[in-house]
C-alpha cells in the first residue's frame, strides 16, 4: 500500500516525482477514449522506470501459448492487445545534453490528471548538468470526440540561459510487448512518409494482419505566436520522426503542438489507413489544440452529467468512485460492438485486454445505469456474436448438439487461457453470460432482445449444463463434478453451489425464455428451433428434471450453503488466524497449502447471492455471510465490492466501508503491489456496484427501482445518478434525508425504504429518513 | 503398435532398413553400461530421421523451467541429463560422395543387438549415386568391464571398384538436447587435443559444471593387417577430427578400429579428465578390440547366469523379457550410489534422467531378488542422501518440524517437477519410499539398515503424514484433502485410498521400526532422537492415533474400497464402452472430461493391494480386481504389469498374459507410440515381475520364499532364478512339474503350492503338480 498520490475530489496529483513508482503513475494516469489508450508515459525520453505503452482497442496479436505441460484441449494462442507505436515521444536536446528526468535534477514536478477534463498535465523545471535550467509544462489528451486522435502541447522555458534546441517530435512503431510469451516482435513495418512537420508509420501486425497508420503533425509557437521552422525528416526502421533546431533565449517559452492519430484496419481499408490519416490529421490540426480541448472539456462534462457520484464529506472516498467511473469510460464507450472491456483497459498489457466474465458480472450494472441502452446491448451482442465459436469450444471438450462453453479468456470468441483448473472448469463463467441476458432484460424490459438473440445464447448454454451434469446413482441426483468456483483458491471441485446453483437457474431461466419468446414471436421462435434443431418438449423437460434434481451441498447445522462438497472436511478458521506476514497467501503459500485452506479468494456462495439475492430471505444471506466473509481474503480485486454490497445490506456500515475503500482505492493506493502492470478496470465497476447497489441500495425488482439508500457514518452526503428505462433520476442521500431528482418528463414510481413514492416529472422529493415520510417536493 | 522387429530368444533384429522407424529402433537398440550409453544411432553420417543420443549417467544440467501459469512453489529448474558429446561418429567420404543411408540405396541391411554378449551390429551394402557398391560391417559396444570405454570396429569393402576413401572418425560436442526448454546450449568447451590417430575434448556443462572429456584413439587394418597412416587432425568448435585418406582396392576389406572413452568429474578432478582419458584409451586401446569384446561377453553371460529367465514355447515372451532384463542392466548397475535409474535409461531424453518412485515402486524387487544386496541398498541410501532435500522441500511447502516430502521429480534430491496436481499433490510417492525400506529389509532381513538409516527416513515421512492429514469435524475421522493417486487421471480427490492406506501403514510401520532399533541399537536410537528432536512418546502416539482414525472411503454395497471419496457420484462404465477411435484417451479427450470420467491411468486401489496383498484376502483381491480393471485404461507403461501379477494370483491366466504382453513388448512393438523419444526403462522392471511374481508366484512372508508357479498355457516352460539371503535358487516350471535347484550350501525352505519343501543343499527337488508330492531329488 502506497499513498503518495494527493486526495483530490477532481484530481489525482503527483507533486515531487517519485521514479520508483514512475510505472504505477504511469498506470494510474492513463488516458483513453475507448478506441485508443495510452499510460502516463513522458513525451521526453526517460531512461528510468517506465512502461512505454500505447494501445488500439481491437487490434490483438495471438501469441504462441507459453505451457509447462500441455494438456489435451489447450489452446494454441493467447490473444493480446498489442502495445502499439508510441505516438507521444518528443525528443529534446539542449547543446548535447539530452532532456531526461532520470538524469538531471528536477525541482517544481508536477503531474496532475484532471478526470473532470479528461485530460494529463505535468510540470517541472530540470536542471541539467551543465547547470542549465529548464521549464517545461505538457498537457496531453485522448480525444472523445475525435477518437481516433490524440493531442500534446509541450512548452519549454529557458529559464537561465539561450541555447539552440534541438527538438525531435517521433513516432516509435519498433515497440515490444513486455507481455510476450516468447519474446518476439509482433508489429512489421510496412510503409513510413515524412513531410514538412509530419509524419506517418504503417505497421503491419504479424499473424493478425491489422494495419494500422499513426500519423504525427507538427506546429510550433514562440512568444504565443505561430512560426515557420526547418524541419529535418528522420527514417529509421520502425521510426519517423522531425528534427527541428530552434532557437531558444532565456524566459522566452517555445511550445510545441504534436497532433497525432491512429487509424487501423479494423475501422479503414488496409490501402487506405495512411491516406485516411493524413485528412484525419488536417481536420484536427485545423481544429488546433484549443479548441479540441474545449470539446473535451466540454464531452467530459456531459459524461460526468450523466454519470458523476458526489461524496460529500470524504475526500479519499470521492476521488476513488470518480476515478473508476473516469476509467472505465476511458476503457469502454459501447459504440463498437466489437469491442469488449479489457481487466486493464489501456493502462498496461497483463492479462492482454481480452474479454473476461468480468464484463457480464460486474460491468454491466455500470453501463446499464449510466449509459444509453445500446452500449449494453452491444455487450450482449459481443457474446452473440462468439456464440459459433462458443459452441466449437465445448466440441472440442467433448460436449455437443449446440452446447455452449464461452471462453474464460478471449479476443474473438476462441479460448485464450490455459490452466485446465480454470480453462476447463471455471465453467461458472457461461452462466454469468445467461446472467446478463436476464439482468439486461430484467433492467430494461427489452424482451425482444430475447426474440432476437438471448434465447439462441440461452438454449445452448442450457444444453452445456444438461451435458455437463451427470446423475450421481450414489446420490440419486444429478452432479456436476469437477469445476472450480468463483473462489479460484479450490480447484476441481465438486458440486460448486454457485455454479450448480447458476446452472439449474439457467436451466429455469431458459424455459421461461422460451415461453416468452413463443408468445412474443412464434415465427421467430419456429425459425430458431428449426435453425438450431431446439427440440423444444425434450430440452424443456431434460432441464427441468436436472433444475429440480441437482445437488447443493448444505450444512444442516450452520444451515448455510457450503461452497463445495468437501468443505467440512477443511479445518475452518478466520483469516485473523494466519500468522503475520503469511498473506497475501497466494505469494506466500504453496498452490497446494492454498486448496486444502478453507481460506476463499473471492465471494462464491455469496455472489450467487448477490445475483439473486430476491431468492433468499436476509437471515440466510446473513447466516452465509457470517460463515465465509471471515475465511475471505480478498485476493481478487472483484472480491470486495461484492461484500460491500452484500454488507450494505445487512446493515453492516462499518463492514461496507472497509470494502469499499479497498475496491475504490485500490490502484490510487496500490493495495495489491501490481498497479505498475495496469490498473484493474473492470474492478472498478465494482466500485461503481458498492456505492450504487450498496450504499445506494438501488435494484430493479419486477418494473420498479428500489432504493434503500444507507451512507458510511462519515460520509456527509452521496448523490448518484441512474438511467432506467426512459427516466433519470438523481438520488442524494444524507445522514437524515434522501432526496430524489427526477428529471423526465414522466412520473417515477420508487420503493424507498420499502414504502412506494412517486416523484413526479420534472420534480424532486425530500424524504427524511427518521419517518421515512416526504418533506419536500419540489418541483425543478 | 509395429511388429517390424523379428522375435529371436536372444537378439534383436532389424532386416531391411526402416527408415520410418529409424528413431524407435535407435531407442530399442541403445547401449549402455549403467555409467555411460547411446542410442543405436548410425556411425556414419545420416541425414535422415534420427535422435543422435549420448549420455553420461550423473552429468545433468538445470534447465530453467518452462510454465505457463505460475503457481507459487514451483521449482526453478527440471535438472536433465544431458545429451553429450558424440564419440562413435565416422564420416565416409568415397570419391566425393558421403556414404549416407538417406540419399543411398540400401541393400542387405540387418542391424542386430546381441543382448546374450552385449552389443550392437550393423551390416549393408550401400549403392551410391556413382554407382560404387561399398559392404559395410560394424559392431560397437560399450564395455561393461571398462565402463568409461566404448568400441567400435567398422570395416569397408569396396565391391565394384577401387577407390581412395576418406575417413574422418570425429568426436562432435557441438550437441543439443532435444529435449531443452530454451533451445539452449548446455555445453561449453574447455580444451581439445589431437594428435596421431587421436582426439580428446574437453566439455563443461553450464551452470553445473560438470567437465567430461571424451577421447578416441584410431586404429587401421587392411586385408587383416595392422597399417600405419597419414591422420590430419581436425579441430573445429566443439568439434575434434582425425582425416585420412585410404587407397581401397575391390575385394578389400579395410576396419577401423575407434576405441573411445567418456572421463567426467563425477568420478576425476576436473583437472585431470583429459590426462586421465589419455592412460584410460592408451589402456583399452592395448587390450584392443577382440580383447575387449571377449571380457564384454564373458562379462554378460555372467550377469546372465544371475538374470536370466526362459520361456519356452512362446518367443515373443522370451524376447520381452530378456529384452527387459538386458535394459535394466545396461541402465544401472548398482555400484554407485550417486545413480538412479532414469526411466529412460540412456535411450532417450524425455523425463531427462531423473529419479521417480518408479525405483522404489516397481525396480527395486528386481535388484533385491537378482543382484547383490549392496545395490538395493545403495537405491535405498540413495534416498537417504536427499533427506535433507526432502526436508527442505516439504518446508517450502509450509510443512515443519522434519517433515520430508521427496520429490516427484529429481536429480539430486530437488524437486524438478511442475504441474501442482502432480509436484504439491502426488505425494504418494513418499509413501513408495517408506515401503521400500519395508521391503528391502523384509527381503534380506537386514535390519540393522533400519537403525543406520532407514528410520531416520520413515521418522521424516511419518512427520510429512502426520501434518499432511486434518481432521474433520464433519467426519471425525482424519482426512487427506487435495492429493493425486497414482492414477494421474483424477487429480486433486480428497481421501485417495492408496494414499491413505499407505500413510496409516507408514505410521504404523515407523511405530514399529522404532522399537525394532531401540531393541538393536539403543545408543544410536538416542543419538538419532536428539539429532532430529524425535519427541517419541507424543509422535507415536500422534502416529497411532492417525492411523487408527484415519477415513477410507469404502463401498458397503458392492464392498470395494473407493478410489477417492466421490468416485461413486461418477458415471461408471466399462473401458469397453468408450467410442472407437478415442483411445488413448490422453490424445482425444480433454483434460478435464478425462478427469470426471470413471477411466484409470493406472493400478491405484489395485497398487495398495498389491503392495500389501498379505493383509487382503483373496475375495477382496478379487471383487476389486473386477470392479476397478475393467474401468482401467492402462495409459501408463507402470499399469499393466501390477494387473498382470494380481490377475495371476486371482488364477486368471489369460488376463495376466495378456497383460503380460502389454508390458514386456511395450517397446519392440511401439505399443504407445512413443518408443522413438526412448525405452520404458522402469516398467521393464513390470515385466520382470509380471513373470516372477505373477506367473511364478514368488514371494517372500517373513523369512520364508513363497512360490506358486502358475505358467501361460501356451508356455512350455518358465525357468527363473533368485537370490534370497545367501541362497540362490534356480525355479523351473511346466504345465505339469516345479523343480527348485537350490546351488547354495545349505538347505532352503520354501512354500510351494502351500506346502513346506525342503531344498537341499546343492541340489534339486522336483514336484508334480498335480499332486504336490516331490517326484525327483537329485544331489547336484
Amino acid at each position: 500500500m502506497k499513498q503518495y498520490l494527493k486526495h483530490d475530489p477532481w484530481l489525482i496529483v503527483e507533486e515531487d516525482f517519485n521514479r520508483n513508482y514512475n510505472e504505477i503513475t504511469e498506470s494510474v494516469m492513463s488516458l483513453g477514449n475507448g478506441r485508443m489508450g495510452q499510460r502516463g508515459n513522458f513525451e521526453e525520453n526517460f531512461s528510468g522506470k517506465t512502461l512505454q505503452g500505447n494501445y488500439i482497442a481491437g487490434v490483438y496479436y495471438p501469441d504462441k501459448t507459453r505451457v509447462g505441460w500441455w494438456k489435451n484441449g489447450y489452446p494454441e494462442y493467447f490473444a493480446k492487445v498489442l502495445n502499439a507505436a508510441n505516438w507521444i515521444g518528443i525528443n529534446i536536446n539542449i547543446e548535447y545534453e539530452t532532456l531526461d528526468l532520470q538524469t538531471c535534477e528536477v525541482r517544481d514536478f508536477r503531474r496532475v490528471l484532471n478526470m473532470q477534463e479528461g485530460y494529463l498535465e505535468r510540470s517541472f523545471v530540470a536542471l541539467l548538468k551543465s547547470g542549465k535550467e529548464i521549464q517545461v509544462n505538457a498537457k496531453r489528451f485522448c480525444s472523445i470526440v475525435d477518437d481516433e486522435a490524440g493531442a500534446i502541447r509541450y512548452s519549454l522555458t529557458p529559464l537561465n540561459f539561450d541555447a539552440k534546441i534541438t527538438i525531435e517530435p517521433y513516432i516509435d512503431g519498433g515497440i515490444r510487448n513486455r507481455d510476450s510469451n516468447y519474446d518476439e516482435t509482433f508489429w512489421d513495418e510496412v510503409r513510413k512518409e515524412t513531410g514538412y512537420g509530419e509524419a506517418f508509420i504503417e505497421l503491419r501486425t504479424r499473424k493478425t494482419g491489422f494495419h494500422v497508420c499513426t500519423g504525427m503533425c507538427i506546429e510550433i509557437e514562440q512568444d504565443g505566436a505561430r512560426i515557420d521552422f526547418q524541419s529535418q525528416p528522420i527514417r529509421q526502421e520502425k521510426y519517423v520522426a522531425n528534427r527541428m533546431t530552434l532557437e531558444c533565449l532565456q524566459g522566452q517559452e517555445t511550445t510545441i503542438y504534436k497532433y497525432a492519430v491512429n487509424l487501423s484496419s479494423l475501422n479503414y481499408d488496409s490501402d487506405s489507413v495512411v491516406s485516411e490519416a493524413r485528412k484525419y490529421i488536417q481536420r484536427i490540426t485545423g481544429k488546433g489544440f484549443e479548441r479540441m480541448l474545449i470539446e473535451q472539456k466540454q464531452a467530459w462534462a456531459d459524461k460526468w452529467k450523466m454519470n458523476d457520484i458526489t461524496i460529500e464529506g470524504d475526500v479519499a472516498a470521492q476521488q476513488g468512485i470518480r476515478f473508476s467511473i473516469f476509467q472505465l469510460n476511458q476503457t469502454y464507450t459501447g459504440e463498437d460492438e466489437r469491442l469488449n472491456i479489457g481487466p486493464k483497459g489501456f493502462t498496461g498489457e497483463k492479462y492482454g485486454g481480452s474479454t473476461y466474465w468480468d464484463t457480464e458480472a460486474y460491468c454491466l450494472p455500470f453501463y446499464l445505469a449510466t449509459a444509453d441502452q445500446k452500449v449494453s446491448r452491444n455487450l450482449l451482442r459481443y457474446r452473440y456474436k462468439h456464440l459459433e465459436k462458443a459452441i466449437e469450444n465445448a466440441q472440442k471438450l467433448g460436449f455437443k448438439a449446440g452446447a455452449a462453453l464461452y471462453p474464460m479468456v478471449t479476443m474473438n470468441g476462441e479460448e485464450c487461457h490455459n490452466e485446465w483448473e480454470i480453462t476447463f472448469e471455471e465453467i461458472h463463467r457461461n452462466g454469468a453470460i445467461a446472467y446478463a441476458i436476464y439482468d439486461y432484460v430484467r433492467y430494461t424490459g427489452d424482451v425482444h432482445y430475447l426474440a432476437e438473440y438471448g434465447l439462441e445464447v440461452l438454449i445452448a448454454i442450457s444444453r452445456f449444463w444438461s451435458q455437463r451434469v451427470n446423475w450421481s446413482e450414489a446420490k440419486q441426483q444429478y452432479v456436476m463434478l469437477g469445476v472450480t468456483g468463483p473462489n479460484e483458491y479450490e480447484n476441481n471441485v465438486n458440486n460448486n453451489w454457485y455454479t450448480n446453483y447458476l446452472a439449474a437457474w439457467t436451466l429455469r431461466y431458459t424455459t421461461e425464455a422460451v415461453g416468452m419468446v413463443k408468445e412474443l414471436d412464434a415465427e421467430k421462435f419456429n425459425e430458431l428451433c428449426d435453425r438450431i434443431h431446439f427440440r423444444e418438449e425434450k430440452e424443456i423437460t431434460t432441464a427441468r428434471h436436472i433444475a429440480d434434481h441437482i445437488h447443493f451441498p448444505y450444512d444442516e447445522n450452520r444451515q448455510v450453503f457450503l461452497q463445495q462438497e468437501s468443505f467440512l472436511d477443511k479445518e475452518l478458521m478466520p483469516v485473523s488466524d494466519i500468522p503475520k506476514g503469511q498473506r497475501p497467501l497466494n505469494q506466500h503459500w504453496s498452490w497446494d497449502r492454498i486448496l486444502r485452506s478453507c481460506f476463499i479468494k473471492q465471494a462464491d456462495v455469496l455472489q450467487g447471492i448477490y445475483f439473486f439475492e430476491d431468492e433468499f430471505d436476509p437471515e440466510t444471506l446473513q447466516r452465509n455471510f457470517d460463515f465465509y466473509e471471515p475465511m475471505t481474503v480478498h485476493e481478487s480485486s472483484l472480491s470486495p465490492c461484492v461484500h460491500s454490497v452484500l454488507a450494505s445490506r445487512l446493515g453492516r456500515k462499518e463492514k461496507a466501508y472497509e470494502m469499499y475503500l479497498r475496491t475504490a482505492r485500490l490502484d490510487l493506493d496500490d493495495y495489491n503491489n501490481d498497479t505498475e502492470d495496469g490498473c484493474h478496470i473492470t474492478s472498478m465497476a465494482g466500485t461503481w456496484l458498492a456505492v450504487v447497489k450498496g450504499f445506494g441500495g438501488f435494484r430493479i425488482k419486477g418494473d420498479q427501482v428500489i432504493l434503500d439508500p444507507n451512507c458510511p457514518d462519515n460520509w456527509e452526503s452521496l448523490a448518484f445518478k441512474i438511467r432506467f428505462r426512459g427516466a433519470l433520476l438523481e438520488i442524494k442521500a444524507t445522514q437524515t434525508e434522501v432526496s430524489i431528482q427526477n428529471f423526465s418528463e414522466k412520473n417515477a414510481e420508487v420503493l424507498l425504504y420499502g414504502k412506494s413514492l412517486t416523484v413526479s416529472a420534472k420534480s424532486q422529493q425530500t424524504v427524511k429518513r427518521a419517518t421515512g415520510l416526504p418533506i419536500k417536493s419540489r418541483k425543478k
